[in-house]
Parts: C-alpha cells; structure tokens; sequence
C-alpha cells in the first residue's frame, strides 16, 4: 500500500468515528454521502479515499459498516493498544492526562513526569507524576510506544534528545517549538495559537 | 489573492514563528533553507508557498526577515486582536484559559461559560466563569470573534446553534463530534486522539 496522506489519514479518523456510532446503533451500511458530511468532505472524495485500500461498497448499497470500521482500525493501527506517557505535568500535561478520549481509543498513559517537585507524587487518573530524570530507569525494560511532550518550549528538545535515545519512535508535541529528529521518528506538532491563526486568516479573507 | 489551502496557512504559521525568533535576535535575512527546516518542509515548497504573495526573496541574499514577518502578520490577520470566548470550563477549557500561548499573538480570551454552579464564579486569569445561559445578553452589544467550544460532545452542537445565531463565524471545536453549520462559518477540529491515531498511523506503517 502506498504512503496515504496526513489529511486523509485524518478523514480516516473521521469516518472511523462516524462508523462506530452508526455501528452502535444497529446500523449495517452507509452511503459515501453519509460519510462525507461527517468529514466534512465530498462523497467523490469518500470513494476516492476508501478506494485506497481496495474495494469495499456496493454500487446502491453503500458501505458495510462494520467490515470497514474493522478495515480502518487496521489501516489506522488500532487493532492494538498503545503506551502513552507523558513528559510535562503542567497545565496542558494535567488535562491530557485527564483527557478521557485517549484510552478508549486503545491509547493508555502509563507514564507521566515532570521535574517540579510540587507536581511529582500527585496521582492523576491512577498514573503517579514521576521525576523526569527517572525516565531511563524506568523504560529500561519496556518503554512508551508514543510521548506527548508538553513541557515548556526550552526544554523541550533536550527532552525530545533523550526519548530518541531510549528508542522512541513516536513524539505528539505540544511545546510551542520545532523539534530536531532522526528520520525514523515521527512527530507531530499541536499548537493551540496555530489552529486559532487558521481561524484569523479566514476571517480575515472572509 | 487566491484562496490558500489549510496545510499552507499552518506553514505560513510555523514561517512567523521562526521570522519572530530571528528578528528578536537580530537577524536581517533569512534563506528558504532555513524556512524550511523550521516547517520541516522543502526549500522548493516555502518558495512556493511565499510566491502565492508576491516577491519576497532576492536571488543569493535571501528574504528580509522583518518585512516577511510583518507581510505574514497581515496574511494571516494578525495585525489586529481578536475577542475570544471559550465555553466549557472543564479540563480543556481550563487548560485553554490558562495557555499562556495566546494572548502574545492578539487572542484575548475575554469571556468564559459553564454550566455547572460549582465552576460559575471562579476566576481564571482574571476571567470569571460565567453563566453559559447569559450569552445572548453578554454578546449583545458586541461578542467575540472566536468562540472555543470546549463542551462535552453531547452538548457542543446545541452551543454552536446558539453561536450561529448570535451571529460567531469562526469556532475552534475541542468536542469529539461534527458540528453542523451554515457556510459562511469556519470551524476547525481538534481532537487529541486523532493526533495520536496520526501516530499510531506512523508506527504501524513504519
């Protein structure tokens, strides 16, 4: 299968969402156009996508919800549960942690840490903030499969150093700076000021 | 100008940022190399995206950093504030409301609402959590130009419908749902564990 897109790995997510209420509800097949208002995309668009990944609706008939919902947990990688940790116990971290969406998607934080120790001890949702320098120790036999990095903006690269070293191959960073990796890593940058830009500059040329 | 696409104005975003750090320090030029790392992008592709408006660079010298900067600024409707509401005070919100991220690039959070009377009343960054049932009286004599809908997913189309009529056209939604609303209405989606099912995207595809 070739390489998809960021965006479309987005609208997979979206369809994947989409299908698994329809799913809950009892209800067998759905139309491309059913599956574009929920991405916010054409139904052309739908069939282009999907098509990727072989043939899976019938002309008239639509899509069979949960033969695709199954292929799409598998193209997403979700047929598996991840560990999560996360290195920053601010105000952002303290929310992520606390963010219920996370693991019924397959996504569990077993890791938290920080190096303020005001914040190290305090247990949210049953996972203890560690001191940050334990990091090594502690992945030393099996570390985080992704690491959400929510520390202040200048120290972030040191931490992202340090997760290269101890092997791990996926970042989601929310520090507010461009972090430097080997290829084989993955990052993937939120920035809260970023998405509002999105917002002004379509204000803004209306 | 011709309309530009989403990824492009994300660039744009990350192009600012880098400008701002390089004039802070000084710095008068600036290559497409050099942009380009900072948006982990090609050099062809940042003077692709900077020719969409008009000649920056010269030949061998490089952009001017204070002019590009300022020139982007006006792209992405920066040179004025906005007014920003968040409604939904909970994890997110609260996590919003306190970013520190914001303020510095002209979003002024000026209003937040819930609807729990045990978070009415608090004050967060010297914003009061109010009400959300008092929306239609606070926005009438001028409301926000963003509104961040950071509500659970069962509630947020209610409050967008609310938003739509109280005449918002822009809403960044924190809600796990699609929101449904007229065209001349922007909204962006942020979904925590669609980032991370990016990753997870990553991982299992190698």
């Amino acid at each position: 299968m070739r390489r998809i897109s960021e965006p479309t790995v987005r609208r997979l997510s979206l369809y994947l969402r989409f299908l698994e209420e329809h799913a809950a509800r009892g209800i067998a097949t759905i139309s491309s156009d059913e599956l574009a208002a929920c991405g916010a995309t054409t139904a052309a668009q739908v069939r282009k996508d999907l098509s990727l990944f072989g043939s899976f609706g019938k002309r008239g008939l639509g899509y069979a919800v949960p033969e695709l919902a199954a292929r799409l947990r598998d193209i997403l990688g979700l047929e598996r549960t991840y560990g999560v940790a996360v290195v920053g116990a601010g105000k952002v971290g303290s929310a992520l942690v606390q963010y219920g969406g996370f693991t019924s998607r397959g996504f569990l934080v077993r890791w938290v840490y920080d190096i303020d120790p005001a914040r190290i001890g305090h247990a949210w949702n049953g996972v203890r903030v560690s001191d940050a320098r334990d990091m090594e120790v502690d992945f030393h036999e099996g570390g985080p499969d992704i690491v959400i990095v929510a520390t202040p903006g200048d120290a972030a690269q040191g931490v992202a150093d340090r997760l290269v070293r101890l092997g791990v191959k996926a970042i989601l960073n929310f520090a507010p700076v461009h972090l430097v990796v080997p290829d084989d890593v993955v990052v993937k940058n939120v920035n809260m000021a970023i998405e509002l830009e999105a917002l002004s500059y379509a204000l803004r040329h209306g």
